[in-house]
């Protein structure tokens, strides 16, 4: 199925189908730190209109918490913590409803704070992390080398304190136990727009780096992948048959809507470039 | 073709069907700094059966003239710089010979110091590689992130100083003038033997890394590669249908071998475990 394209004509018919939005949000809402244009008041003028929202990003390195003093800062009114699904909140949400890991246990994982956050907050002990113990250089004997028994799972997703200590610990994760430690990986993304124009290395690069490294595969827990289309689902209680997708990315965005038959197979994935 | 299994009873009648050997370093003649015992004695007796010798690592870390210092120090001698192929080795072998890019270019390099010193042997001038100013967090500001309109290549190897910086830096080059920079990436390998019975990520996951980040591919200069086998022949001027291949790693020392056609057919590799 094609994304839609939309018109100023043809808008207002696209929209009535639809009681449900998802909106994906660095490239359509913002770009890095900065809103775009007038977006907001078309969310606030569709809200008017009886939508429902939710907001689904790959990026793993900020939390809903700090997802919410976003959307805050850029002009968003009435918002609920309950709205945002960035990939480190899917992972936790996978970790506890999907692969049921009891509450209590340790993860291993290699990215930002987000990640860190979310999984305190569904009940688990992170370790590894930003812990700044993994800033030096590679050490043999280091003791965050040695893997604890008490780890139940591996998150990996994007982040800039990449070194070759966190990957090597890491990787002692992913083949301890003849590789039965549950892998969840929080994107498959290549690059995102960064600033100045750059184009940036990704967190679904870290996760493919860390997969190819442990000769292993991982559980998706990004767009397009259908565990976290299955959760907002759920927890929102949207109706699939009128539901929108939102995105800029053909294949993550449009491929998360197109393979979760959202729109009831009138058409489910808006695909916006800036 | 199955790999050869050798026992003290078939040893002899192995090597007399073979006048060269191809020797895989780690795992096969040393194990990290120490060499594993007896094999410098074995590789001794079989040169004075007239056998001659080329030396194959996938490390692309060390230059030949490390090598050199290396085998000298564990024992081995008479051995000459032109016997080793290293992979630094083998990929400014490739830009020279294979690509024919002209002396004197720049190369942008994701990897260590041997990649450097082998570049410049060749005539080369290296960037980016073990660069201190790259010894930074991530600054979208640097001016290493501005792509040098003279880098006629990019080089990417095993590498522990391995940050954010170095990568987003190495990707502009990667995407650089629609993907057109030749990339060559030094290995496939996934991990190596570590100290301390560690497992470590290896070189060829820092090149998957770049390749997945940037949707290319790459010029595989390591084993199993043919661009390798093709070069040491060339260059050592040995008879394939009596060389043999002796390895401690299916996917790299074997495939290389086999897809070779080393041994006439008769049995190109032998794998060897300790």
């Amino acid at each position: 199925m094609s994304p839609i394209k939309i018109t100023k004509d043809n808008a207002k018919a696209i929209f009535e189908q639809y009681n449900h939005i998802l909106f994906d949000c660095d490239g359509v809402l913002w770009l890095g730190p900065d809103a775009i244009p007038n977006v907001q008041q078309a969310v606030s003028a569709l809200e008017k209109q009886g939508k429902t929202f939710a907001f689904v990003s790959n990026n793993s390195s900020a939390s809903r918490n700090t997802y919410h003093e976003k959307f805050k800062r850029l002009g968003y009114k009435g918002l609920q913590k309950s709205q945002y699904f960035p990939t480190c909140y899917s992972a936790a949400t996978c970790i506890k409803e999907k692969l049921q890991i009891p509450i209590g246990s340790k993860v291993w994982v290699l990215g930002d704070h987000g990640i860190e956050q979310e999984l305190e907050e569904a009940g688990y002990v992170p370790l590894g992390g930003t812990d700044p113990g993994l800033d030096t250089p590679f050490d043999p004997d280091h003791e965050l080398l040695i893997v604890d028994k008490d780890v139940k799972a591996v998150v990996i997703g994007s982040t800039k304190s990449f070194n070759y200590m966190r990957i090597a610990s890491t990787l002692q994760y992913l083949l301890a136990d003849n590789k039965s430690i549950p892998f969840i990986g929080t994107n498959i993304d290549r690059t995102y727009p960064g600033p100045k124009g750059l184009v940036l290395p990704a967190g679904g690069s870290v996760v493919e780096y860390m997969a190819y490294t442990a000769d292993r595969r991982f559980i998706d827990v990004g767009k397009p992948s259908q565990v976290l289309l299955d959760a907002i689902i759920d927890h929102c209680k949207f109706d699939r048959s009128k539901t929108l997708m939102v995105g800029d990315t053909l294949y993550t965005d449009i491929k998360f809507g197109n393979d979760g038959n959202l729109g009831g197979g009138a058409g489910s994935s808006l695909l916006v470039s800036i």
